[in-house]
């Protein structure tokens, strides 16, 4: 399997991979969750070469996660501001961040804290069914194969024949 | 920043990718949770080469995400299983999941689809708050710094002094 063509193979999570399983491009999403939007500070916080931050950065633009605008005109400088395609990736950033919390704090407890303003209560985020609301427990969910996989075979059998 | 010492900085983020951050590491998991315990079969699946499948694999057995254990004596076969640190990256591999099948399934649906047992339904998985138990907006949570933050702030002082 070679990352290029990884978006036509039939994984929904290797095809998220292919655009955010790299740890920059996840540090750079996780600072835009803090409110980062300018080159500069994107650069002093994760600490990256311009050339390789350009590099992420333009890769988050071009899969439509961040929309670059302008927000100064001579000389013309861009933000970087999540779209509602990078605001679902939230989920994925708070679940490393418990996973971390929890396996990796070595002994401190938590670097971060977050406080859910409906319940005002320090939280972290468990996973639910979409369905019927419970916390899951992985022993419950049963993976089958679904109508993008009958779609690809079908594609590969006819590309065979 | 440096990945080899990013252990040490004040992030679960960034300290949780610097074990399962690399995307071959999470494809490994991601088969592991579909029920994959076998050097072999894990190659035949994913595509790596032998010397980088060893070299992840290793890692998460270092990291104590996967127990190495023999399954035949002669000659020694060893199989791979989750160990309870590495069943809790179950949420972030639910949540890539459900990211890559709503934004990049091509137009075809999902290749994988989930049965909760608990409901009967398919479903994908939602976020919620450990405390209330509602979904999660992400406007509706304020990161705050934590005993972690303050811990390592401490030691940066003490090694300035």
């Amino acid at each position: 399997m070679k990352w290029d063509n990884i978006q036509e193979f039939p994984c929904s999570v290797a095809r998220a991979l292919s655009i955010v399983g790299d740890r920059w491009t996840l540090l750079i999403l996780r600072d835009s969750f803090m409110g980062t939007k300018r080159f500069d500070k994107f650069q002093k916080q994760i600490g990256l070469s311009r050339h390789r931050l350009t590099d992420r950065l333009n890769k988050l633009v071009e899969h439509e996660i961040l929309r670059k605008t302008p927000y100064q005109e001579k000389p013309v400088r861009y933000e970087y501001k999540l779209t509602r395609k990078g605001v679902e990736l939230y989920p994925v950033l708070m679940t490393l961040a418990k996973w971390g919390d929890k396996w990796m704090d070595g002994g401190d407890g938590p670097p971060m804290e977050y406080l859910h303003t409906q319940c005002k209560h320090k939280m972290s985020v468990d996973i639910c069914c979409s369905e019927c609301g419970e916390t899951i427990n992985p022993k419950e969910v049963i993976p089958q194969f679904g109508p993008g996989l009958k779609a690809y075979s079908e594609r590969v059998k006819a590309l065979k024949s």
